[in-house]
């Protein structure tokens, strides 16, 4: 037997009994019974999202979220700024051009955030345009987007919209829908949420359900108008995710249970921890801005294979990270943060990494990584 | 305790050792043990299909897996023909419209089949026709269409394709893709094939695909194209449903232990044995043409609100039967026969819809139903 260790940013660990939630046997989707799992569900999305608007849930995965935030505030011909500063940028453009959007991005280097008045300017060259999109934690670079400026910028134009994917930014940085002015947001179940894939949720502010009513793109499975009328009655409009939802109850509850302010330290200690980790380890951090909290990347010493180290740690002691995606596929790692994680999921994650770096030839000196993230997490539990 | 029986077409019962199999761990998507898993998965697909054809799987309810018939292979302006003999008929043609395509559609009395002449006869009018849209089951009159027949019709047209909704046919009606002539066709986790809810499955012709080359409707996350690339590959474009694929590992391994026509005969004994009981009780079916093995539905007394029946049934005894939709609403009720459903499944049924007629007034014998059921199953089932 090799334990195994599940230290990717997604599909991250579902803890056990949410495991065993899901294992409940089937229900009818049209009853009372399962309308009041599914409001309850719904309803404790809402503090996660920072909002007091309806969170929708759709059973797909994060992408296909990313695409109704699109294709149900859009129309044809309308101008969309993309903020692509790593791959996951890069899809909402995709989707954009799939569905004959005006598309303009403002590209940053990978490990680089984008700034607020870069938006802005472009706002003020373009004030024809209808939507930002951008993420709030860019996973292939591990940083995390100045979301609150960013919104701070967009809600000056009276026509354009800020769409946020927070696929794994939601529940792991705070975030304030409704103070900040985000107009879409976004998340799915494999992250911060700790189910499997299966789930995506969406909520949207009134200026974007306001321009929803003018959308002229084609729509069927992701209609969110159609979705709000059914889930306001707590119901969905397509068959739902019954077993996943009965996950996702167990979830909000849990993650009320810790207090959100302390899910959100427990990812800010793991997060600071092992970059300091890998710091004391001599290792250079894939973000060059603001690190997020949600996964940590770094690249490997020169003549080290990445793929090779993640492959001898994932076939020899069971832990499972990340690649560097594109260009830095084989340079670098990325180690996750997310969910159900704790603290000594980033020790052991640090551990795994400077035993395969020393296997690999590197010149580290074992423990080193470890006692730098011990001191992090020593710090954040003072002993009064 | 109430002890549940789920006996409705849709989510259907999971099997223990399914469940069980889901609530493992959740594992990396991008590593070879999940592919491997994954792979034999999709391959015990084809012969539940009927096909050599990939067989694709998505992260969606069955209706996405319709919309992605539609919007993989036609062009804006195309004209389709929409068998329209029931509720998932109509959804064929909604989902065509919201993507501005000429629909017309073959309108059935709910409870008739439709007729292949009369399909030949529109194509012949139409030639420009680009796909028929169908059910197999359509399921909320519990009729059979003559797929095989329509397929034979259709295959006469060398630019049409048939796209069947087997959502509730495959898995229940021997169905064989490749040799009768189907284009499209498709089905979803949470009815034959005893999941819950959350993964919709789908396998093209060449004729299909080769249409796919020239469609110019927009897609992006049920881009059928991009999806066939990648699962070739035993990966997915967008993350897709672990756990659920686990389960799904494991339920086609029991449907070929169990044997392909074995599955078929125990739906067909189940329905016939469920009709024949209705029947006894001196119930009227909804089917007036080829019944579907998926479900039946029947109509209760005239003076009964047979909603009243399904929520005593569900209260009291614990066992959940389906409503009659739209106008058949309050005055028809559907029994399941679908995916994790056995003998005495059926048994049960009849035996709680005898016990609350009598109980709601109705002239009704006692165990007649259950005994015109048991004659059916025992005739199945000889000594020797």
């Amino acid at each position: 037997m090799t334990k195994k260790y599940l230290i990717a940013p997604g599909p991250t660990p579902v803890p056990e009994e949410v495991l065993l939630e899901m294992a409940k046997p089937v229900m009818h989707h049209r009853n009372a019974q399962f309308s009041a799992i599914f409001a309850e569900a719904r309803e404790g999305l809402k503090p996660v999202f920072g909002t007091k608007q309806d969170v929708l849930i759709l059973l797909s995965s994060g992408t296909a979220a990313m695409e109704a935030a699109l294709i149900n505030t859009m129309s044809a011909g309308d101008r969309v700024l993309v903020i692509n500063a790593g791959k996951f940028g890069e899809r909402f453009t995709m989707i954009a051009k799939a569905y004959g959007l005006v598309v303009d991005e403002l590209v940053y280097e990978w490990g680089r955030v984008a700034r607020a008045e870069d938006v802005k300017a472009y706002l003020d060259r373009h004030p024809d345009t209808k939507a930002v999109a951008v993420q709030g934690s860019e996973t292939s670079t591990t940083v995390y987007h100045p979301i609150r400026e960013l919104a701070e910028v967009v809600r000056g134009y009276k026509d354009t919209i800020l769409i946020v994917d927070g696929i794994t930014s939601v529940g792991v940085h705070e975030t304030r829908m409704d103070e900040w002015g985000i107009d879409i947001l976004i998340t799915g179940s494999q992250k911060a949420l700790m189910l499997p894939p299966g789930l995506a949720f969406i909520a949207l502010s009134e200026k974007a359900w306001a321009m929803t009513k003018k959308s002229n793109l084609p729509k069927f499975y992701l209609d969110l108008t159609v979705e709000l009328k059914n889930q306001k009655q707590d119901t969905t409009a397509w068959t739902p995710g019954v077993n996943l939802i009965y996950g996702l109850k167990a979830v909000v509850k849990m993650l009320k249970e810790e207090g959100y302010d302390n899910v959100y330290k427990r990812h800010t200690v793991c997060a600071e921890a092992t970059r300091k980790g890998l710091q004391a380890l001599g290792m250079r951090l894939l973000a060059k801005d603001t690190p997020a909290n949600s996964a940590t990347g770094f690249f490997v010493p020169e003549g080290v294979n990445a793929t090779a180290v993640e492959d001898y740690l994932r076939e020899k002691v069971g832990v499972t990270l990340a690649s560097g995606q594109d260009d830095i596929k084989g340079k670098a790692i990325r180690v996750s943060h997310l969910g159900y994680h704790s603290y000594f999921d980033t020790i052991i994650a640090l551990s795994a990494i400077e035993m395969a770096l020393k296997v690999f030839g590197c010149d580290i000196k074992l423990g080193a990584g470890v006692a730098a993230a011990e001191a992090v997490i020593a710090a954040a539990f003072p002993a009064k």
